[in-house]
């Protein structure tokens, strides 16, 4: 979709309205508690692997798969192990990882076997503090909830 | 997700190894080819009402309530009207719509009232050509398939 053009009064006035939301679109699932908190919990340790400076701990969420997809800004990339390597060239010390939060998540199950999680993403570093926003598609997979879909946009600095 | 630093080379790179992929999460559906082939119909009518300047029109693949959610960037906007406003406001002239293309289209069925569907967006105008990317949920409603959720990524200029 051809992108918004946004000032920044603009973005503090729509930030203003975003609220978490209740998941309006879940389909019938046999524990949809029990999914939402094992996806949850998937992030919270993803959280807390990249906060130990454990980039491959981090990629555990995200399925071990040829055709993992990351999408961010303009350009997609295949692969868990390739993201991996990108995320080690991206991020080579603690100093380059910092800290990371996630906010706002918004799980919703579509199905017994899928589910779509928005949210915010925020490093904060000694030099600057990025942050943006994810869309991500989990699977459900013999070891359990995966990442294998990633759509990341990062905010103008 | 922290978002990856590109250099231009490795964006060519894992171009290379982009190619449009079929359905490995397809969920079971009673006539998924329908179902694809009607949410493809959804996103050629965007592209011709886009093309002939008439952004209402455009609008008709969102879902027209007040929990249709746009994520661009590092900014989150809900709401149909709300969208229509900005689109208007952003693109205020058929020299700024450009001309619009959807590409690498991939839609995936997630059950039988849910789909995500991948693709990169492409204008091209006078003076530029802006790209990016998208992820849409889909869901099927009363009046047919429409977007629910849009996350939207450039391209650096």
């Amino acid at each position: 979709m051809p992108r918004f053009v946004s000032s920044s009064f603009q973005i503090a006035l729509f930030a203003a309205f975003f609220v978490g939301i209740g998941s309006g679109c879940r389909a019938p699932s046999p524990a949809p508690e029990a999914d939402r908190a094992a996806i949850r919990d998937v992030l919270t340790a993803q959280v807390a692997a990249w906060n130990r400076g454990d980039i491959e701990a981090f990629m555990d969420g995200y399925a071990r798969t040829d055709s993992l997809r990351f999408a961010s800004g303009g350009s997609v990339q295949r692969g868990w192990a390739a993201a991996l390597e990108r995320y080690q060239a991206s991020y080579p010390s603690r100093a380059a990882m910092g800290t990371l939060a996630f906010q706002q998540l918004d799980v919703r199950l579509l199905g017994p076997t899928s589910a779509l999680v928005f949210g915010r993403w925020q490093l904060t570093r000694a030099s600057d503090t990025p942050s943006g926003l994810f869309t991500l598609l989990f699977m459900r997979r013999a070891e359990g909830w995966r990442i294998v879909h990633d759509h990341t946009s990062a905010a103008s600095p």
